[in-house]
C-alpha cells in the first residue's frame, strides 16, 4: 500500500489495471526502439571491432572488411528468416529457451536459458559503459565520474522501464530514429560522392594515414575478425522473445518490426563497410593517443566537421548508452518463461503496478550495477564474454525449429532454412568460443554451467514441495468444523464493529479479547452490554464472549498470544481464527505508526502455534477527516 | 519465519517464550553491569574533565579538585536518595519521563523524554568513541581504523544486547568488576601509602611536572569545572528506568543495585580526587604531545609500571567502550514508555524474540552509527552536547516527585528531599547550559525542541485515527452475513484440502477458482467430482462451486483478481473472503520461492477492491521429506 504515493506515481506512472493491458501493447513504431536498440546500436561497434583486428594488415585490412561484412550479412539474413518462422510458430513468445526446451530437450532449453540470461546482463553492462566511454572520449574531463555516469544511466533506464512498455517505446523513439536517420544520410551522401568521384572520393576533412602492414593474412586472423564482427548480430532474437508485447495481430506486427530492424541493420553494416573501403578508413589504436572511432572518421570524411557531425556523433553516444534497454525489455520476459516451467522462483511470474515482470527488472538492475561497480564502469574486459551466449542461443533456437518442423511432418523448405541457420550460427558459436576462449569466454562457459545447476536445484525444490503436499484420498467431510474466532478488541469503534460483524458471519464461537492495563475497568467493559451484547441478543443472533485479560505491566501482545495458544491447546480439532484489524493508510509513513503489531502477532503464532491457528487481517481504510 | 534459522539462534540465542520472562529477570549482581556501566565508567572521565579545566591554575588547581569533587558527591547523594524514592513510588519503571508527565504536565514529560533520548544516543556514541580513542592512544598504529573499530564495538554491543537482558549482564560482569576492583585496589593502596608517608607519598614512577599557573581563580572558572565534573553523574537515572528488569522483590533489588552503584561511584570519585591531590597529579594537555590520562598517571604512581598497571588500564578502556551499553538497556524502555502514551509510534511497544523492545534497539543503533560515521569515530565535539539532557531530566524528575508527595498529602520529609534535589540539579543544569552553550549545547536545545514537535505530531496522528474510527451507535445485527469465500486452487493437494475444509467451516457460499492455462482440461477438473464434490454431497455438506478461468497467456493473478473484483461488485452487501495458502518454510531462502504471489494478491485487492474483500492466508507448514 505504501507504494501508491504521489511520488511513485510521478516517477513510474499511475498503477495500471489489467484491463488496460491492451493499451500497453505496441506497434512497430514503438517496437523498433524497444526491441531494436541493441541490434541497431551494434552497427556502431561491430564494424569497428572487425577493423581493429584487421589493423595489422594495413591497407589490405581495409579491403577485407567488405567480404567479412558480406559473410556477416548472409548469416544475418539466414537468422532473420528463421526468426520469422519462430514468431509464426510461437505467437506467445518464442525465445530460444521456449523453442529449445519444447523441441529439443530440457537440457538444451536450460543451456539456451542460461546463455541468454548471462548475455542480457552483459548487454546491459557493456552497453551502458560503451556509451559512457564514448561520451568520455568526447569530454575527457568527465573521466573521474565514469562509474557515477554509468550508474546514472542505469537509474534512468530503470525508471523509464518501470513506467511500462509503451512509455519506454515513446521515450527511446527519438534517439533511435535520430541515430538511424543520420547514419543513413551519411551513407547515402557518401555513396553519392563515391559514385561521382568514380570510386575515389576526397574526404571533407583529412583522415589519419593507414599504418603499414605488420602481419600477413591467415585463416585464423580472418576467423577472429569474423567472430568480432559478429557482435553486430547480438540482440536480433529480442523480437521473437517479446511477441506478446505487440498489438493484434501480434505475429504480423512482430514480423514487421523484425523486418524493419534487420533491413536497417543490414543497410548500416553494408554501407559502413563499403564506405570504409572507398574512403580508406582503418581503425585507430584504441589504447593509443590519437584514437578516433570509425563512425566519427566516416561521418566527418563524408559530411565535414560541422553541426551535422556533432548531431550524428551525439546520437551514436545516446544510442550506445540506451542499447542496454533491450536487456530490460527481454530479460524479464525470459525469466518469466523459465519460471513458468519451475526452473526459476515464481516471483518472476508476478506483474507489478505497470504490468511488468518487476522482479526480472530488479534482478537485472542489481546484477548490472554489481558488474558496473566491480569493473568501475569500464567493461572492456567483459566484451570477450559477450556474443557467445547470443550465438549459443541462436544455434539452439534454430536446431529446435528443425525438430519443430520435423514433428509437424511437413514444410521441408522451412526445415532446411532453419537447418542452414543452425549450422551457420553453430559454426559461428564454435569460432567465437575458440577465438575468445582464453580472453575470458571460459568464464561465460563456467557461469552457464553454474546457472544450469542452480535452475535444476530450483526445479527440484518445487518438485519436492509438490510431492510432499500431494494427496491421493478425497476430502474428509467430518473434519469440517466451525472455527473458534478470537477478536482482540481495544475499545468500541468502527474497526471493532467491522471485526465483530465479520466474526459473527463466520462462526458462532467468538471470543472477544480485551487486555486491561489499568486498575479500574476500561470503557469497553461498560460499552459491551449496550453496544454489542444487547443488540445481538435482541436480534436473536449469537452473542460473543468477552474475555478480559489483566496486564498490570501494560504488555499487550504477551497475554493475547498466551490466551490464543491456550485456546488452541484446549480445542483439539477446531481451527482458531484470530481477527486483527489492519489499517490501510494513505501515506507510506503512516505505516510506521500502525500494523506492525498485527504482523508480529502473525509471525509469533505461526512459529509457536500448533498449526491450527489462522490470523486474518481485517482491512480498515483510514481516511482524511 | 525467516528469522528462526540456526544462524540467528547461534548469534542472538533461541527465541524466548513469554513464560520465560521471569528467568530473564535479574538481581543486583547482573544489574550493576547493565545499569551501572555508564555511571561507573564516568569515574574515568569526570575527574579528568574537571582537572583539565583546572590546568591553568597550576598547583592550586590540583588542590581545588577536592572541594569540587566534594560538591559533586553531595549532589550525587541528594540525587541518590531522591531516585530511591522514585523507585519506591514507580515500581513499574519510573524514568524521568514517567514521573514528570504524571506529576507535572504533558509538556514537562515531553521535555524530559526528548532530553533523555538525545542523551542516551550521545552516551552510546561518546562512550564507544572514548573507549576506542583510549585504545588508539595506547596503540597509535590503529589510528587509520578508528571508525571501523567504533562500528565493530557497536556491532558487538548490538549482538550482545539482542541476546536479552540476562546474557548482557553476564557478558559485561567481568569488565565491570575488573574495572571497579582494580581501581579500588589502587585507591586503597594509595591511601595506605599516603598515611604511611604522613601525606607526602613518593610516586612509584616519576610523574610529569605540574605547569606553572597562567590564570587566577574565578567563580566562572569554578562553575565550568563543576559542570564538566558533573559528567561523572550521567547514567545515575538508569536504574529507576529499568526497575521492571529486576527479579521479585523488584523495588528492593533495584534499590540495592542503585545503592551499590552510587557507593562504588562515590568511592571512586572521592579516592581519585584525594589521591590526585596527595600525589600532585594534574591533567596533561589532551592535544599536546606528552598526553597521559589522569587514571594512567595515578595507577602507575601508586602501583608502578608493571602487570597490574596494564590490567587496570585495559579494564578502563574496555569499560569506557562498553559504557554505551547503558543506553542499550534504557533507551528501548524509555521509548516504550513514551509510545504507551501515543507520543511515539507503537512499534516501540513490541517485544521481539528475546523479549526486548527490538525497535528501540534498532533506532538507537542506527542513530549511533550515523553519529559515529558523520564524526568519523571522533566524537570529542559531541561532549559539550552531553550532560545537559541528563541534568534536565534529573531536575524534571525531582520536581515531579515533589508534586507526587504533595498530591499524596504526606511525607513532608520526602518532599523536602526531592525539592532539594530539584533545586540542586536545576542549578547544575542551568550552569551546564550556560557554560557550554556556545560550545554546542544550543544544538541539544534545538534538537530537544524538534523532538518535542515530532512527538506531538505523532500523538496528533493517533488522536485523529481514534477520532475518525470512533463509533457511538451499537452494532447493526442485520449487517451480519455469511461471507462469500473464494478459494483459488491449483490441483488437489493437502494444501487445497486444508483451504477447502477451512472455507466450508466458515460459509456455505464457496467458489473454488482454477486458472487453466493449457488447452486440455487440467487434472483438478477430473479430481473435482471424485475428491471433493461427491464426498461432501454424500456427507450432506454444502458443495463448493468450481469456476474454471481460461488464461491462454498463462497469467495467473490477473484472471483471479478480475474474478474476485467482479464477485465483490455483484454481491453488494456480502464480504468476500479470499483464501490463499501461505507456505511456512524452514529456511529463509525458501521464501524466495514462495508466498510472494499471496502478498501481491493481497496488496492489489486492498488497493483496488471496494473495502469488502478480506484476504486470508491459510498457513501450510512445509516439512522435509
Amino acid at each position: 500500500m505504501a507504494l501508491s504515493t504521489n511520488f511513485l506515481n510521478l516517477l513510474f506512472g499511475r498503477p495500471l489495471a489489467t484491463s488496460e493491458e491492451r493499451a500497453e501493447h505496441i506497434g512497430p513504431i514503438a517496437g523498433i526502439p524497444i526491441f531494436g536498440l541493441d541490434a541497431l546500436s551494434s552497427a556502431a561497434y561491430g564494424p569497428e571491432a572487425a577493423l581493429t583486428l584487421l589493423l595489422p594488415l594495413g591497407l589490405l585490412g581495409v579491403k577485407y572488411i567488405v567480404p567479412v561484412s558480406a559473410t556477416i550479412l548472409i548469416l544475418l539474413t539466414i537468422v532473420y528468416f528463421s526468426y520469422r518462422q519462430t514468431i509464426d510458430a510461437y505467437p506467445k513468445g518464442g525465445g530460444s529457451y521456449t523453442v529449445a526446451s519444447r523441441n529439443l530437450s530440457e537440457g538444451a532449453g536450460l543451456l539456451a536459458a542460461a546463455a541468454l540470461m548471462i548475455d542480457y546482463i552483459l548487454t546491459a553492462a557493456v552497453g551502458i559503459s560503451a556509451g559512457v566511454g564514448a561520451l568520455i572520449s568526447a569530454v575527457p574531463s568527465l573521466q573521474p565520474h565514469t562509474l557515477q555516469l554509468c550508474l546514472a544511466v542505469l537509474v534512468i533506464l530503470t525508471v523509464v522501464n518501470m513506467r511500462g512498455v509503451r512509455d519506454t517505446g515513446v521515450a527511446f523513439m527519438i534517439p533511435t530514429y535520430l541515430f538511424t536517420g543520420t547514419l543513413l544520410i551519411v551513407i547515402v551522401a557518401g555513396a553519392w560522392q563515391v559514385l561521382h568521384s568514380v570510386g575515389h572520393p576526397h574526404p571533407a576533412t583529412p583522415l589519419p594515414a593507414i599504418p603499414a602492414a605488420t602481419a600477413t593474412v591467415s585463416l585464423w586472423l580472418l576467423l577472429k575478425v569474423f567472430s568480432s564482427g559478429c557482435t553486430a548480430m547480438t540482440g536480433v532474437e529480442a523480437v521473437s522473445n517479446g511477441v506478446m508485447a505487440f498489438r493484434d495481430d501480434t505475429r504480423r506486427n512482430a514480423k514487421i518490426t523484425l523486418t524493419i530492424i534487420i533491413v536497417l541493420l543490414a543497410a548500416l553494416l553494408a554501407g559502413i563497410a563499403l564506405l570504409c573501403r572507398a574512403y580508406g578508413i582503418a581503425a585507430t589504436n584504441p589504447d593509443g593517443p590519437g584514437y578516433e572511432s570509425v563512425l566519427s572518421m566516416l561521418t566527418r570524411a563524408v559530411m565535414g566537421h560541422g553541426v551535422f557531425y556533432y548531431v550524428t556523433i551525439g546520437s551514436v553516444l545516446l544510442v550506445l548508452a540506451l542499447s542496454a534497454n533491450t536487456a530490460f525489455a527481454d530479460f524479464p520476459r525470459l525469466t518469466r518463461a523459465i519460471a513458468l516451467d519451475d526452473y526459476m522462483p515464481h516471483v518472476f511470474l508476478l506483474r507489478g503496478r505497470r504490468l511488468l515482470y518487476s522482479w526480472g527488472i530488479y534482478v537485472l538492475v542489481v546484477l548490472t550495477a554489481v558488474l558496473l561497480i566491480v569493473f568501475g564502469g569500464v567493461t572492456d574486459r567483459l566484451i570477450p564474454l559477450y556474443a557467445i551466449g547470443a550465438f549459443l542461443a541462436f544455434t539452439l533456437s534454430q536446431a529446435g525449429m528443425v525438430m519443430h518442423w520435423k514433428r509437424k511432418g511437413k514444410a521441408r523448405a522451412r526445415m532446411a532454412l532453419n537447418g542452414l541457420g543452425a549450422l551457420a550460427t553453430g559454426i559461428t558459436a564454435a569460432v567465437v568460443l575458440v577465438a575468445k576462449f582464453v580472453q575470458g569466454a571460459w568464464i561465460t562457459a563456467l557461469l552457464i554451467a553454474l546457472m544450469i545447476l542452480l535452475m535444476r536445484a530450483v526445479k527440484r525444490h518445487y518438485v519436492r514441495v509438490a510431492r510432499s503436499t500431494a494427496l491421493a484420498r478425497p476430502i474428509v467431510p467430518a473434519e469440517v468444523r466451525e472455527p473458534i474466532v478470537v477478536v482482540p478488541i481495544d475499545r468500541w469503534s468502527r474497526i471493532t464493529e467491522k471485526a465483530v460483524s465479520f466474526a459473527l458471519g463466520m462462526s458462532n464461537d467468538i471470543r472477544c479479547l480485551h487486555v486491561q492495563t489499568s486498575d479500574e475497568p476500561d470503557e469497553i467493559c461498560r460499552d459491551w452490554e449496550e453496544k454489542i451484547a444487547a443488540p445481538l441478543r435482541n436480534a436473536g443472533k449469537c452473542v460473543p464472549q468477552l474475555k478480559i485479560l489483566q496486564s498490570p505491566y501494560r504488555y499487550i501482545l504477551t497475554p493475547v498470544v498466551d490466551y490464543i495458544l491456550a485456546v488452541e491447546r484446549e480445542s483439539e480439532a477446531h481451527r482458531v481464527c484470530v481477527l486483527v484489524p489492519e489499517l490501510v493508510v494513505r501515506h507510506w509513513w503512516e505505516n510506521l505508526m500502525h500494523n506492525r503489531r498485527a504482523d508480529l502477532l502473525k509471525v509469533i503464532l505461526l512459529l509457536r502455534g500448533n498449526r491450527r491457528i489462522v490470523v486474518i487481517n481485517i482491512p480498515w481504510y483510514l481516511e482524511r477527516d
